[in-house]
């Protein structure tokens, strides 16, 4: 064990005397904590440059005190119950000093002020049997037999760059050449591997380009209703929002064209799987899309949500793929294709761009694990990204079947299903007389979760619409939830 | 393999004959790359809607053409060298569309055209056989036996919230409890595990601690000199810089009060082994600054560099601990003590600051890894991590000899060594005729890499200042680089 105390060589009081002061008081404090083991008398003695026998008077002292205790061979430790407790009931840790010296308040940024808001931020998680959470991929399917083997050959001492810093922020060379070739064959993105950054995650994408492109003030047009994260990064970055309406073609494009011209800076849209309604963005919206930003100036940010998992139909290829000239920005990451803790996703920026987005990166993040960006580079080489994905397409889309088909024999004519069959999660509409706030209180009371998808409206919001999600649910568990939210829904 | 191509079933063309032109064009631009395999006509026909006749028959005419080419029960492949080559000896890829079509420039943010000035941000590495790098742990000492038990402890399917998304943004609970024990009993630092945030490492600490606190023209004091990155993030931010000057005590607390008068918002210090110069601050200059920040309203970012490698005398316990009710930020990492690529490191704040910055955080970096969190939570409370300080402090001690010894012997009267015995680097003053740059290239030519300390400084640089790292190599290469660079530095 470390451990540092002052000595005032010129003090008052002997050294014995001041370590065993320093030392009564660490444990006082909760510097040291009962139970815990000392440093031996010999480490401790050379740590502080003190004769061995000082440290020895003291631990004498202090045993015989009680505040230590030895146990013949096995070293020395602070006692469970000390003496002041004895006489001094109010315990010992540092809340006594929390209360004793409140730390000053200190002003924040207009940047951290706009953190501060009252709304409630990370997503809290009353405990319930059936959990309908999106973006949750299955993770007793991790194929992590794989996983494993490829961490054994990459993490070996005869290799130990995956220890090291790394050579740039824009992520490890084969991973990103690996991202690229991947990305031009299944979603027919354009790109070459100078093209690719590795981030942790889209929201970190998200993040960089935010402050790289936009200033306080500056305009950015999304899909309304869209991600809440997405939405509080732009604006605590001070920009102005400008919400664009969905319908079942996707962002309603037409209505850009009434924005105040050349104000717009960037536009941000989930064309596969429109989050969260699930539709997806036609061609035609598509052309539009991208002629209106190159006219405009404005630069798009298509985040690809949900593109692995399409369960009827053609699969819909990239909007960056359509106009190798138009600007799109393309965000990507294995959150669900493979799982979340892994903090290695992507972006794909024209090449003019890298440059600056390595830099922020570098101040922001340096690098993305190393190790993780190995094995993946090898995982989707050998082709096991890919069969994992359909694998998980076909256990995803019977599940998809399960919760329609336990949703219409539940709700019949009161349900209409919204979007595409694809995804991870569906968003319906209930005709129901209950509020929003009834329906998820009813469905918590039967141990069902569910989401009201009023947040992720800026303005105009659906009542009685609620998202479900159902990747990492079993059949079992998905009819249970049905039925018991319909249960709870339709009893008085 | 995934494959996406649009089909447009009310176009021009048989469904055949369009699936023949796009893989055609994919094989030209790149998207799908020679020798590679494709998609069982099986697994195309379903994953584009169509009859499996109508992909056996595009295979069937471009291995005619000469595209593909199959091997009987492998599969089909693109081939090696295609038609258009034999006429047309541009080549294939995406190149030629870059040239085509550039894309736009876009306006960068502020912050975005702070980062495009022409200095080089990322070390540039020409290859040497001794580098003296600083800021780099042994590797080949990496304790990695007792890292992979640990791993295996905690890969396992049985465990799968290691897989999952963190519950927040603070970092996994139990290694915050973690560090904050080995905080108090190590560095005398006063917190609770409620104030430790897990960050990827002091870099992303400072990023999101600026974002927070600092506007556009807030002033930020610092050391003089100081890490280059972390006056990056500063000015990218728009903060104004005041360089305070650095002695044989430290940074020259005294000039502090010469600031204009409450317009100081931050004070960023490396009191245990300043960087690069390598001196510690006096326990006078820490109570004046805690006692300036106190009245001033700043607040003291502490980056405890290089503190657990300490050769003589007493360790000097940190600045934060010294007053709790002082506004200080503490901020640390594993980079050197473990290795460079475990992308955990923690800042300990104020209470009152901790719920903004876990909404900063959860923005730019949501989650650190989590595996590596549990591991190093278990290697913290385990003891390893203690006992390989030791270790590493006594083998860096060493190798602090041996080049102090070889400077002296190299240089004698004309190298001066500053700063303590401490850390994983030395900087050294030479007399010498040179240029630093002539130094510099007539090292390399002998195969040593070193650093000039010039890029350190924002003012009043020093000539002749250099620094050395020395934690990564072997006493003999340590010989070895000095002797050389003596001797091209004294040869004509």
């Amino acid at each position: 064990m470390e451990f540092v105390i002052t000595l005032d060589r010129n003090g008052k009081g002997s050294l014995q005397r001041q370590i065993c002061e320093q030392l009564r008081h660490a444990i006082l404090i909760g510097r040291l904590l009962p139970g815990q083991r000392l440093p031996s008398t010999r480490l401790l003695a050379q740590t502080l440059g003190v004769s061995r026998t000082t440290v020895l008077q003291s631990y004498d002292q202090l045993l015989s005190e009680g505040y230590f205790h030895s146990s013949q061979g096995s070293g020395t430790f602070v006692c469970q119950q000390l003496p002041e407790e004895l006489h001094n009931p109010i315990g010992r840790n540092w809340e006594i000093h929390k209360h004793e010296s409140p730390a000053p308040q200190f002003q924040l940024s207009e940047f951290g002020i706009s953190l501060t808001d009252a709304q409630p931020f990370e997503p809290s998680v009353p405990p319930v049997s059936v959990r309908f959470r999106f973006g949750q991929p299955d993770l007793d399917r991790i194929p992590l037999k794989q996983w494993r083997k490829l961490w054994s050959r990459h993490c070996q001492l005869n290799h130990l760059e995956v220890f090291d810093y790394a050579p740039d922020s824009l992520g490890y060379r084969p991973l990103r050449e690996a991202i690229a070739q991947y990305l031009a064959r299944a979603r027919a993105v354009h790109c070459d591997a100078d093209q690719v950054i590795i981030v942790s995650d889209p929201l970190q994408a998200i993040d960089l380009l935010t402050r790289v492109l936009i200033n306080r003030g500056d305009q950015v047009a999304l899909e309304n209703p869209s991600f809440v994260d997405i939405r509080r990064i732009f604006l605590a970055y001070g920009a102005q929002l400008c919400p664009i309406p969905v319908d079942e073609s996707g962002m309603q494009v037409k209505q850009l064209h009434e924005l105040p011209e050349g104000n717009t800076k960037l536009v941000y849209v989930t064309p596969s799987h429109q989050f969260p309604i699930g539709v997806t963005l036609s061609l035609s919206r598509r052309l539009e899309l991208l002629a209106w930003a190159k006219s405009s100036g404005a630069m798009i940010l298509e985040e690809d949500y949900d593109s692995e998992f399409r369960y009827t139909g053609c699969p819909i290829p990239s909007l960056q793929g359509l106009d190798p000239s138009a600007p799109v920005i393309y965000i990507g990451s294995f959150l669900e294709a493979l799982f979340p803790a892994l903090r290695v996703g992507y972006l794909v920026a024209p090449h003019h761009l890298i440059h600056v987005l390595a830099r922020a990166k570098w101040m922001a993040a340096r690098q993305a694990p190393l190790l993780e960006q190995y094995i993946l580079t090898d995982f989707i080489n050998e082709g096991h990204l890919e069969r994992h994905i359909r694998r998980m397409r076909l256990l995803y889309g019977k599940r998809r079947q399960v919760i329609e088909q336990a949703l219409i024999s539940a709700f019949g004519q009161q349900v209409t299903i919204l979007g595409e069959k694809a995804g991870t999660h569906l968003t319906i509409r209930l005709q129901s007389s209950l509020s929003d706030t009834s329906v998820l209180n009813r469905a918590m009371q039967v141990g069902v979760g569910l989401m009201s998808t009023r947040s992720f409206y800026l303005n105009n919001y659906q009542l009685s619409e609620y998202l479900l999600g159902y990747a990492d649910l079993s059949e079992q568990k998905i009819q249970t939830g049905i039925n018991n939210l319909s249960q709870a829904i339709k009893s008085n």
